[in-house]
């Protein structure tokens, strides 16, 4: 047997002017829009795609976010980010991405983002679609479980 | 006989990282945001209160805008937006706004911005509150007549 | 004897949720993020790349820019950019911009942006590489000479 | 004897369209803008004022940002920032803040972040000011030690 499909996606950006500020690297706000392509395109590929849940009135939206920033980058540079479906409950999901500047290889920024669904405009969270138990069933987690050290808390700058 | 009220606003901002670019001031986008809270609250004034027309699902939409970038501003500047309802037609009206520094009485920018009304989710046009032609009288323009050169287009850098 | 070259680039975009507002639209800001990344790849074509201008400390800054909302793009849209050089002075040039949705054809928003190339940190204007009056005669303008009516105004909503 | 002095601050918004996306409710990101106000300003009250520190080409940075999303905040709603020191090692210091709704005393968010100070454009880490020792003698750390649980991982949605 082998393991079951893990979902990942890597998408590429390449830093602007609008993402740099007076300190000359690239702002730490302006991750969170590159990580939000990464998340979209993942989430769509998971089936949650924009225009169909909109239409909907269902939503995928970020309960939790820890970002840790380890090295600058710079305008100009051609960033990659990776992102990966880390785990499932019954109504939340954890991604977690990586930027990465492949130009020397260095790895800028460290990212998990907590995920329910909701159903607007009440705000109320929907369960996660029933297929994942049975495609992810590798990365089922009790709430609340603790996860390894590793993956909570990554490397310190 | 005196001259009618001509709605006017004043807001603060002082300019921050996010605000600023890798050139060393602040990044031209940033202005419009700064204009928007200075449009929001003039907006609020002539009766188009942000909570209210939400709920009622009208929103009044930028159009067009025009925006002169004089002089830079830097990181921890402390910024006042002057904003003065121009004029008006049947459903369009125009703001215009000019950024200055009090610390210099420097000029930043100048804009104007044309808005409409409309209701959504069919994005349909919707008139312009009635008393506003008799509170604005000395603001009317017919559609598309020409404005004085002097406000179309502000002295060039 | 063939018109010379006139230099335009095309940019693709989806649009995300931090893209939109909550009248359930793209917010008029994020508009010029879309243009800035076709003005940033338009401007590399024409020697100004960002890396090499930034080391030297010189940036091509916009002087003004004027924008039409035509119609509402939505979450998901893909939307291309058009950026086209229209018209070159001694220091300064103008870029015009469209952004259509290629679904429907529909025309989105056009812009035009003046920009200067200034060195920083003196702000001090830069004037434009001495080939461009080779490369592009037929874009030269006069300072303030006045462009077809149908180009400073791009039809009314 | 008493407590030495932890320092706060208190900062005010009120929720503009841009802060918002087209699920109805503030961006994710968003939050991020009204953060770092607060941080700014807590960061003058501690010595580091963002006009003295970007003159002398130092910067604090953020180094790792937690922020939980614990109800929707939206158009118009008027939002007060809470911050306050947490705590300081050797060269590096956490903040955390709240942001909260007066109007309806909800806690929207909940959100930390660890900063260090860098002088740039080397990037090369500074130690804190050595006066942060007496006057906040209650706040010190040693590097990656544990904190209560209750800090580090604020309730969950």
């Amino acid at each position: 047997m082998h393991e079951p499909e893990t979902p990942t996606i890597a998408t590429e950006t390449q830093v602007m002017f609008f993402d740099t500020d007076c300190a000359g690297v690239v702002h730490n706000i302006a991750y969170l829009r590159f990580i939000e392509v990464a998340r979209t395109l993942l989430a769509e590929q998971l089936g949650m795609g924009l225009v169909g849940m909109s239409e909907r009135g269902v939503y995928p939206v970020v309960v939790r976010t820890e970002i840790d920033y380890k090295r600058p980058a710079k305008l100009g540079d051609k960033l990659v980010v990776h992102g990966r479906l880390e785990s499932i409950e019954r109504s939340r999901f954890w991604i977690t991405f990586e930027v990465k500047r492949p130009s020397d290889d260095a790895l800028i920024v460290q990212s998990r983002q907590m995920l329910c669904v909701i159903e607007m405009p009440q705000a109320r969270p929907v369960a996660l679609p029933k297929d994942w138990n049975t495609r992810f069933p590798h990365l089922k987690r009790v709430r609340n479980q603790t996860l390894p050290v590793s993956t909570v808390r990554p490397s310190q700058v």
